[in-house]
């Protein structure tokens, strides 16, 4: 196989996104086509490519040879499925579908193909930041990770937004990562959110995971933390500690001040982790060789598994264990 | 009043480092007395000074016009009281005392005195990087705090140390300067200590506080932390955050890497702000002013007060409410 | 025009990143062909594609439809001259060639051509950090650049190396990357030598450059300067500045330090420079906009052509003013 | 001698600020006299302290055992002398007298007096950063220093301001610190300055210097570097440098930016060097063993008079030898 055809369901913002990496971006990846409910949208981001509305079309047309999904959260289940139906390599923005059941059942049709064509859209696993974390931990210098600091700061979210919310769209992506920076699952999880303002969410939040391997990892998720877009980690070891650092290139003084600066939300942050996620999702459809720290289905399923649990621990704030289906074989 | 003659009772690490202090570095004071049980190490703190095994007579005698107490735990209780009794001004190493009851003894003395007498040492409150950043959270413009994380590192603890320890030594520090940077009470507390290795203690442990002005703190408490003594503290508020810098003055590269360096215990960290709590101390006894941010015999209560109601909590692992006693009028 | 046919040639160190490169990381690109005089490294670099000893051959292959060279730098000009007289476009590590008069044929020959052709290989021009410092002078913000300063600080440098291969392997990047960020010409230059020790180099030398518009800008080079490889910038503005961070993610916490790492070489530093770059170039060739900020030909003649004066100077030790000869229209 | 009693001449801004420290941070100091032309900001600074309009009767007066000079820079070169004729210790700000001849004057007369009793205020000396960077440097691991490059910026100067005053008022302070931490005299100097705009003095100027020892000292002196006072210098080492870390204690995260904070002028950075300069001061006189790292009479004929060497620098631009009279025995 020489370049991989892909199309890209979905072109709304990450959509769009996606479909100019695989264009501009990733060696060795054609994009063949777009699909969206819109059809001027679809248009705008498949430059010459095929544009669509249906996107069971696009799935099974014979030159569409991977399919990336960034289309609204409810249709994942549908359109992995599909894909898996169609035997074609599946890369899903988070989350793989909105329910463990349905989770399960992706795992479970995937199984059943006998080979593995799903991959989560889990992008931070491929941050250059959190890789060289995450190398620092494994090199062995450091020791055992104690305790794992996160912080997840968005700059502000819209009125309508809810603790359940921050839980799902922000909190699955610590979840993810950090049990992939500790090679480990969670145990229990104790919440305790920061009492709301005039009626408005609780936010921040803090969650407290206990990990199988004896770490703690603390998750603060703030969903209005005003002065931009800010994602960062600290794992305190036995020996020593690593943490992110500000991930800005240049610093800048002026008016009294030495400044570096935030972006205002994920795109400009992960935006190395989207390409090298995608890159390393042809590579692997190309060579046969599955990226080695690629998020699976089943890692798909253990987020979406584990913020339903977290969303009811949110309402009793009492430390709740957290569990795992069986993991078909 | 030209200059104030100090007696210093203990001369231990704490106790020399006071009398260096009084002795040379604080402007309007008089080392003129130093007691220890062990004469000879009274001696080598007092330079010319008076050298003494008898802290009471050294609180009795004429030219002692104030006490510093840096003695053993178990003696402050006694200590303090002979001072208030004597009508001098006593500055009293934390803690205060060794239980609540001991402390509300000293509280109702000094109120009986007529005349506020006690300053607790809780010298961070004259830290310049605490007060840097209290300044900026009063100032405003960061809007409400919503959550103050904090870190407090010790290198090692001796192999006997307990949690407990860890909360009545450590924790107190945080307990005390907390809730000065938030100018709040606490309401409840959650305790999630790491699970212990081959039956040492739970180290590190997390302490969440909840505040009665709508915050959290949340305090990681870890003697073990191997690469050297570090206190960070940082507050997300409303519109953004404050938080303590690096404290090195220099950086250095070497070796492949940019280094700043983290002292080994907490006096190179803290010399800065016992000199400037002393000062304070002296300047507040002869110009009649008590200094605005002095830690009272009421602050030192809340803090072993509070210390040992965390201590149970460490066993229950439960959400536990914090009480205070009512403050005598 | 779907992919863009490219041979490499020279598959040493960095003959052999471009072609893994161009072979994986650059859309829109295929490594048809990789020449070297050792015909097993050429096959090692060429992974599947054809491998040959015959660099003039490669130029003229038909599935040859764009050149890159990174051969031994007196291979340059004649190979350059070759891919121009095939017509190819052709990006060239610098040096363009090895003096100026060797330059001024390759300008001539592509003006002859007709067409842009060559662009060399001054990668710093894409790489994330000089890119922002130079959206930020841009910008307006800051005001004009009174002064920028630079380090370019190798770890070590070969017993052989001198003062001379100084300017022409390290300052010529400066060189380039100076008068880009600044969009200036230099008018003269003082080089003050560090004294060398028993008998060695002199190193680091500070050279210092007027510009055409007014600025000053300083360049340390230090070729032993053993803790790693650092490249720096800060320019001083009339409002502010503006400085590359360290480039490291993380920062680690361990024995006593934090500590933030270097490279030791060059092209961890700049790896995604020359990524970029090469992509730029290859999305020149295919949409036929040559990438805007790309170094050409006369770039490559600047670059050489004020190497060779800065090597006199580097002898009379006087302010010595700067010529560049004519521009061929 | 139990405190020594000091008089101050000079109640402005620094001479205020002298008195301040003298009677309220400085162990074993009393403030007993101020001397100033305006009575009424000699009463200000005073306190409760004799305030005169006659230095020359304060240097007089029997209570005064030392003499702080804050003056007019015009009147050292008298008042210095005055306060050896009467034998008593004397602190004069920068610079020690006008021009050489004066200084020369000044050193003559105290080696008459047979007792070391002047000292200059390069309070730089006494900076802890400074200071742990000459440990640092000290220290030996570092290895022998190549170069040092030292920024010296101010945020604004008057527009009468002039190249000369920027070397006689701020180039001075590098003069003396970096002498200090290379522990060598300097051979030559190259002034480069950056040409003005619009009539204005050429600012910055960079100026080289190379040191006896072999190292080069680059200095930026930029007196309108608008964004604050900001003092810098890095050293580079055979095996690695050293520099000064920004000393704000506290980052503040607001409107898309991590800031940390420059002072607008000169006090608040140096502060404390001011205070330990005293106190160090005090100490001697006190002890009979004179600090360590003051700064002599010699040191300051030795920045004036290399000041002088450098204004005249200006004009000529040539590299220029420096040259110090004999040294008087």
């Amino acid at each position: 196989m020489t370049t991989v055809g892909v199309g890209v369901i979905g072109a709304g913002v990450m959509g769009a996104e996606h479909a100019r990496l695989l264009a501009s971006e990733v060696s060795g990846a054609r994009l063949v086509a777009v699909a969206d409910a819109d059809l001027s949208r679809a248009r705008a981001a498949a430059g010459g490519a095929m544009a669509t509305t249906d996107a069971e079309a696009l799935i099974a047309a014979a030159d569409v040879e991977a399919v990336l999904i960034a289309s609204p959260d409810a249709t994942h289940h549908r359109l992995v499925l599909a894909a898996i139906a169609a035997g074609k390599p599946v890369l899903c923005e988070k989350p793989l579908a909105s329910n463990t059941a349905e989770c399960l059942e992706i795992v479970a049709a995937e199984a059943r193909a006998g080979r593995e064509l799903v991959q989560t859209g889990f992008m931070r696993r491929f941050d250059p930041a959190y890789r060289e974390m995450k190398a620092a931990l494994d090199g062995g210098e450091l020791g055992r990770v104690r305790i794992l600091h996160c912080q997840h700061r968005n700059a502000a979210a819209p009125a309508w937004f809810t603790g359940a919310m921050a839980v799902t769209n922000s909190l699955v992506h610590e979840i993810d990562i950090c049990r992939w920076l500790l090679s480990t699952e969670y145990s229990a999880v104790t919440v305790i959110p920061c009492p709301s303002e005039e009626g408005g969410m609780s936010d921040p939040a803090l969650f407290v995971f206990e990990t199988e391997t004896g770490s703690l990892v603390s998750v603060e998720v703030f969903m209005n933390a005003a002065y931009g877009y800010h994602v960062h980690a600290e794992a305190a070891c036995a020996n020593g500690t690593v943490s992110m650092a500000h991930q800005g290139l240049t610093r800048t003084r002026l008016n009294g001040a030495e400044a570096g600066y935030f972006p205002l939300n994920w795109i400009p942050r992960f935006r190395d982790a989207y390409r090298i996620q995608n890159q390393a999702w042809i590579d692997g459809i190309r060579s046969g060789v599955l990226p080695a720290d690629r998020s699976t289905a089943w890692d798909g399923l253990v987020a979406t598994c584990l913020a339903e649990q977290i969303v009811e621990a949110l309402a009793t704030r009492q430390r709740t264990r957290l569990e795992l289906p069986a993991r078909p074989v």
